[in-house]
């Protein structure tokens, strides 16, 4: 699979990297990037290539939507309005967890380094679980910290009665092994769910996993809360990351839901004739308004993960975020989708809130 | 998906079930059940249903085909020659480790309750051991037996540095907890590869299984030693079982291997429609003939893991063995198939007797 964003207009644009939550859905491109919005050329294109000849011409039709065109058109599936009622039932079970055990849910948060994205993610935790009344603990460590101070700290962090719930912030500074950090968070305070013993009993049937990997979660969670049938369905997940796309395919598959899943991948010969065929699709492939409206499928649901920053001059910041689903042709398609931003962001850090109550309350015992 | 003998000729035909290696393919089925040849019906059906009034001619055309039509048509994947081949470089290997190092590998295999097919599998793979210079070690235990007791005979194994793999016969009696039981297996002789923590590892890209599954490792082997290539091919697996159908979906996508899978279940809509886009086909589902010609794509490469015995008062036993795959119509249709019995069959031992070379090899740190 080439996959390019394709409403190119300018070889010389940049595109540009932020960290989405988690910093887990952008890649680094390679080659030349071009930055643009789709809306504009509704062709169905076999496989798409990066562009070094961009078109000349690119009439931007998405920003020209009136509010009479959005309302007739797809269903917005709006994860900041679902996430806040996930806090909200959050805030309430607390609550009645210290009211009955005197037990507050504690979320240990270890940021190692000083990058500027991820001291951002661990303040939005923070901020988070103040939000729902779960304690939260700090750790900062200096860029180059050794292995073993990340890993005696995890170890305290296992051993404390006070923490439900280990986060360990990626990425690390280079001269850490993921894997040795990562293995040593216990795994009934995973609640990232990245544990490959989390992720084997994911897969498998009849097996429970501890904790599902917040994003994914969150995004079966939005098809639940709005009622989309999964069960017999045709989903598509593009992208396959240990994170989201994996096991998003497996949630879809295995747990209750009983849905047909294929995952597209970057090895993937034309993916638009299988996304076409999807009833849902999960795209987390971290590409700017890379599946075009007629990649889709009419009625579909579409769940995008990607939060893409792209070169805007007219916005404020000088950029503005899109998801890997062009959303303006999209939604003249499909029967609903999630916006970037506003759709699965909100929902991955409330499911780390849920994460970290259910590892309380089983710890605990507290039904 | 409502998948069943598509060739039944009898209402009141029964259908044999004996364990296949393994005992893992076969399930029990619901409702009347009916037994016969396919090749007879060609025509496309589209969901397929047990049917209670069956055709009442039936041409059995299959065991006519001349050995001339056979070679005219697909390419046999001998499964037999395959496995023979790996044992002999089993064989070679266990010689040179015993001379280099003077330590042969070892299998321990229990058996507990006295079902005749469980006794006849660990014969087999006592036997198998045998022929290739692998020490087998073998523990039976009584139908009646404690937990406990099973549990301090894997604790006993997981410690004795001559046995590499340890195998548990399945099924368990009913009042054994499977889970516990296999859980308890140390993850470095887990040669059947079915624990979670190897099925997460399975599932993960940059992690690395212990040990893969037998079987659909065996099935993996067969499209590697045959030549044909995985990358970018559209497969599709039928069945999602933990020990044959969801590993080998994840082998066939995760590790190196790069093809865009589907896994078609017992849940999946119209499930010919998207058997016919594949090019690799494995199908594990323990239904007999189920496949038929026409649910394939002309030139695709097909692995039939089911093993399933029906009827037949012209076998000597009473009955013979097929696939889930409709042998006699696919052959006329596809590139390559696997025969039943004589396919995957023999490839799942082998690859037993591989996984324990490996992991004597991994312990005594043998290049």
């Amino acid at each position: 699979m080439n996959l390019a964003d394709c409403s190119s207009h300018s070889a010389t644009a940049r595109l540009l990297h932020f960290g989405s939550p988690g910093a887990i859905y952008l890649r680094r491109f390679v080659g030349s990037l071009h930055v643009g919005r789709c809306g504009s050329n509704p062709t169905h294109v076999k496989t798409l290539r990066l562009r070094s000849n961009p078109p000349k011409t690119l009439t931007v039709t998405a920003a020209m939507a009136s509010e009479a065109e959005v309302a007739a058109s797809a269903k917005i599936i709006d994860g900041k309005m679902v996430a806040k009622e996930i806090r909200d039932e959050i805030t309430t079970e607390v609550s009645r967890m210290k009211d009955a055990i005197g037990v507050v849910p504690g979320l240990a948060v270890m940021l190692i380094g000083e990058r500027k994205d991820s001291a951002t993610y661990v303040r939005n935790k923070k901020k988070a679980c103040e939000s729902v009344g779960i304690n939260s603990f700090e750790v900062r460590l200096p860029e180059d910290s050794a292995e073993t101070e990340v890993l005696k700290f995890i170890s305290d962090f296992n051993d404390d009665p006070a923490v439900h719930g280990i986060l360990v912030q990626l990425p690390l500074p280079k001269h850490m092994n993921e894997q040795n950090i990562l293995n040593a968070v216990s795994i009934e305070k995973d609640v990232d769910g990245f544990h490959p013993l989390n992720i084997g009993r994911l897969a498998m049937r009849g097996r429970e996993p501890s904790f599902v990997p917040c994003t994914p979660k969150g995004c079966i969670e939005l098809l639940h809360r709005y009622g989309f049938q999964i069960k017999g369905k045709k989903a598509v997940v593009i992208g396959r990351s240990n994170i989201v796309g994996m096991p998003a395919a497996l949630l879809l598959q295995v747990l209750r839901e009983d849905a047909t899943v294929t995952i597209v991948h970057s090895r993937t010969q034309n993916p638009e004739q299988i996304v076409k065929e999807a009833d849902i699709v999960i795209s987390a492939v971290g590409q700017p308004d890379m599946v075009r409206g007629t990649w889709l499928k009419p009625g579909a649901v579409v769940i995008d993960v990607g939060i893409n920053p792209v070169e805007d001059a007219t916005c404020p910041r000088g950029y503005r975020l899109v998801g890997d689903v062009c959303y303006e042709e999209a939604r003249k398609v499909v029967s609903a989708i999630t916006p970037v931003p506003g759709g699965v962001g909100p929902m991955t850090i409330a499911m780390l809130l849920s994460n970290t109550l259910s590892s309380a309350k089983r710890i605990h015992n507290f039904q």
